[in-house]
């Protein structure tokens, strides 16, 4: 398909009229065609009162025509074929294989949705059938489900322009959920957007389901992005980004007549701690898998290691040896947009700046325009404990070992450190006391905990955790990858002393979708 | 044992230092001894530190170790015998029977968790085994279980002194949950406050748990209320009251630097629709269900039946000839405080001078102080739809009727309802249709709806939803009552390629715990 600049209102294609965007290829910096104008206020209200007319008939599909849907969009994303790849290759300069990969992923993760829908755990069914008999008074008939919470405001993500975005995780888990979504495309890849866009909505019509289930819009943060999320029409926010971008979202979300949930998944340097066993016996490999890591992608990840965690000495000094020297040979490599190499740069250089942060290596310098060229640096616990600047997270390939005393100062660090996405542990078994008296520390401020593993890669599974204590995410409930991010569109509804005939499938009596109810307390096989 | 008029800093009886309380006896308004000294931030930060110390240790108690001191809570309040109960009617002023079924009530539900604890479903584990010959790369070990939040405030509410408060359905299913909880007491019933808290730190004591589990303050909103919330060592509150009295909270909670969740219950006016068919067959029965339903316990009930919508014509009318009868035969029953009565009475003059409500019918005059005489008022659904002050909660034994031209009014009605906790449908077969129609809405706008019968009534089980869309309360996601209740002081973290020996008891690969897990996409028998 002809890439239009339009938005896409329910099935209707419908030329902005606010301030026009292009793409930008950050390799070259060159503007793309064509222009997305923004959309407008009323575009907001239109493409809300199409999703909140949708909402009823929507939510009342079957598990299997919701599986199929989630499916057919699947399909859809498959068949735009090189033009998907092309277009979303220019807009992020990420390698063709990197998107051909993501793409794989987010049609995996729609198919996972569609396995979970048919399953009907999500459902949560609880019946507690009358007790007349009961003293002194009887029980009446209580039966209990999920419901969706309404249409839901999906903001895509500069960083996974597939799979953090327009038919990204928050869509699948919404769509899932039974609410219909209106997604604010990310500025950075509108071409990408609208093609998946125009997939979503082919899926929509394929199924035959009402067209306000899925809108796409461009914009400007405040008009389009603030808009959508105050519409009353609007019940629940999904958001992948920054801190500022994740608190305006939920400052308007909590300043409306009726708030509403926001899951802002938001910051995080991800810790990485490493122990005296696994570095004096392995250190050199720890290095070289440290930096693969970091300088994946430029460092263009939610779970990039920003941050390691050591005890000083001449193991933690070969280990930073080694590091710096596969940083030196790191070569740069081209960042999302303009605005992201921006931040990472001042980042990186209020670092360089400060007194308590030692510059230790850098990458290759850049050879084109918005490259990354990686750092690491190095500094006391003590210092660390005392500058929060040490902590803010640089979104790039730019890490910070933190050398410690004791493992007294490795768990005061620990204890310092803000929510986070994942910290990570490098242990050999001589290492496990330490390791677990550190525990519980990590599981207060982390949601995901891994051994002897880098924390970027995420997997789309049941027990995937891609959450945190805050600043991490606005609401450490919550996962916004794997199947338990279907949670996050819910809320209970108990049915008291219904007439089969009054029940909705999932509660009445005949159990007819045969899910495994918890019936007068026990779960049924 | 004697009443102190101390707080109960973990197993510390400390006399505070802020201004003074006394209950008052609403049946005779004088003050009871002792007085209660509030505590001040010194206080708070010193509960605080006890259960945040507490945290680690006891969210690792086993399933068994926490079972048991679930039920040890139960069988020592029961061990405060006629005392409790003495003590819980002067200071509330209801009649014994009823704070008898309240005590009942209030130890079925620790002991219901105490269930739900040993079944550990609530720990919701995930395993993902490994890949490690997965194309295009390996699966890594996953592994999900809950843990608690962290310690809880809970806020004791004024009209149920037992089961809403020291160790009510939020301190039940916090502790359930694993997590230490810091009371601030009603200022209604400081007494009952203070032998319910000196049974739970007995318990505390019996099963050899560290002090700071619990502790047990009084005082002033702003001082103790708002400082509690603003701690940072509190991770999640709960609260049941006034909707002002949320909000506050609620704001408190956003403005800390790590914002947390409150589960705030607020604000119901519970609207039953009386649909035609059953209207015509038994009005005069619906009649006295629904003033039965009203006036019990003064109408002091978050699910108190304080709204009426029905279709105008000979059949209503017979239905208000008839509740009207019952409202003036309703005898004039004291109220929880001196303050509720007088909101009460304010509510009821605001009614009664709007010109939109009709006074229809009022009960037997009070006999003495602080007596809630009952009132019916009636209204048309056209000047409710244009006045949001006739749906304003009034706590207490008003009810108003809506009288609606058409279904499709009915509907425009239900539609502009706030959101509620409940729904009631009276009907016949005939009118299955027109309920179904309404059905929708109704779940948009409710977390319980009932059939054929009235809300005032709250079933401790797992299908229970006390919970609903704002202002009903301020996280829809939820129930405060039943077994679901656990939920809200949980998230989840994912546990990556850990060895055996430094998982969890819950994730361990041999299931020691023999929980039924999703295993591989799959819920094990």
């Amino acid at each position: 398909m002809t890439l239009t600049g339009n938005l896409l209102i329910g099935q209707r294609a419908v030329p902005g009229s606010g301030d026009a965007i292009r793409a930008i290829d950050p390799a070259t910096n060159q503007a793309l065609e064509p222009a997305y104008a923004g959309g407008t206020g009323e575009h907001v209200a239109q493409a809300c009162a199409l999703a909140w007319a949708a909402f009823d008939a929507y939510r009342e599909t079957s598990l299997e025509q919701r599986a199929r849907f989630l499916e057919a969009i699947a399909t859809q994303i498959e068949a735009l074929g090189d033009a998907l790849i092309d277009r979303a290759v220019a807009e992020s300069g990420l390698p063709k294989a990197r998107i051909q990969g993501e793409r794989g992923r987010t049609c995996t993760q729609l198919r996972t949705f569609a396995r979970v829908v048919r399953s009907g755990e999500w459902l949560d069914v609880r019946v507690d059938n009358a007790q007349p008999e009961r003293q002194p008074l009887p029980r009446a008939d209580l039966r209990q489900r999920q419901v969706p919470l309404g249409p839901v405001a999906v903001f895509g993500a500069s960083n996974f322009p597939l799979a953090f975005s327009v038919a990204g995780g928050d869509t699948a888990s919404a769509l899932a959920a039974g609410c219909p979504v209106v997604v604010k495309a990310h500025g950075a890849h509108p071409g990408t957007s609208e093609l998946v866009g125009h997939a979503v909505a082919r899926a929509v019509q394929q199924c035959e389901l009402p067209e306000g289930v899925f809108s796409l819009l461009y914009g400007a943060g405040r008009e389009v992005g603030i808009g959508l999320v105050s519409d009353p029409r609007i019940k629940a926010v999904g958001f992948t980004g920054s801190r500022s971008g994740g608190l305006a979202l939920c400052q308007a979300a909590q300043a409306r007549p009726e708030p509403i949930p926001v899951y802002a998944e938001m910051s995080s340097i991800n810790p990485v701690f490493l122990f005296d066993a696994a570095l004096q016996s392995r250190g050199e490999a720890l290095a070289k898998g440290f930096v693969a890591s970091l300088a994946q992608g430029a460092g263009q990840f939610c779970t990039n290691p920003g941050l390691v965690i050591a005890r000083q000495g001449p193991a933690l000094q070969r280990f930073i040896a080694a590091a710096s020297e596969q940083v030196h040979q790191t070569v740069a490599q081209t960042m999302l947009t303009p605005g992201i190499f921006s931040a990472y740069d001042a980042g990186v250089g209020a670092l360089a700046e400060n007194a308590n942060a030692e510059a230790t290596a850098s990458g290759q310098p850049a050879q084109g325009p918005n490259q990354c060229q990686a750092h690491l640096f190095v500094t006391q616990a003590e210092a660390f404990l005392g500058d929060p600047a040490l902590q803010a997270e640089i979104f790039g390939a730019a890490s910070l070992v933190v050398a410690c005393d004791s493992d007294e100062q490795i768990r005061q660090v620990a204890e310092h450190l803000e929510g986070q996405l994942t910290a990570t542990l490098q242990l050999d078994d001589a290492d496990l006391d330490s390791a677990r008296a550190l525990l519980p520390t990590l599981e207060r401020k982390a949601g995901r905990i891994l051994v002897n593993g880098w924390p970027t890669g995420v997997e789309v599974c049941d027990a995937m955790v891609h959450g945190g204590p805050y600043p991490a995410t606005s609401d450490t409930r919550s996962t916004s990858v794997g199947t338990a991010a279907i949670l996050r569109f819910l809320r209970p509804v108990c049915y008291q002393d219904f007439p089969d005939a009054l029940l909705p499938q999932p509660l009445k009596h005949g159990n007819p979708l045969q899910l495994r109810r918890l019936l007068d307390g026990q779960r049924e096989a």
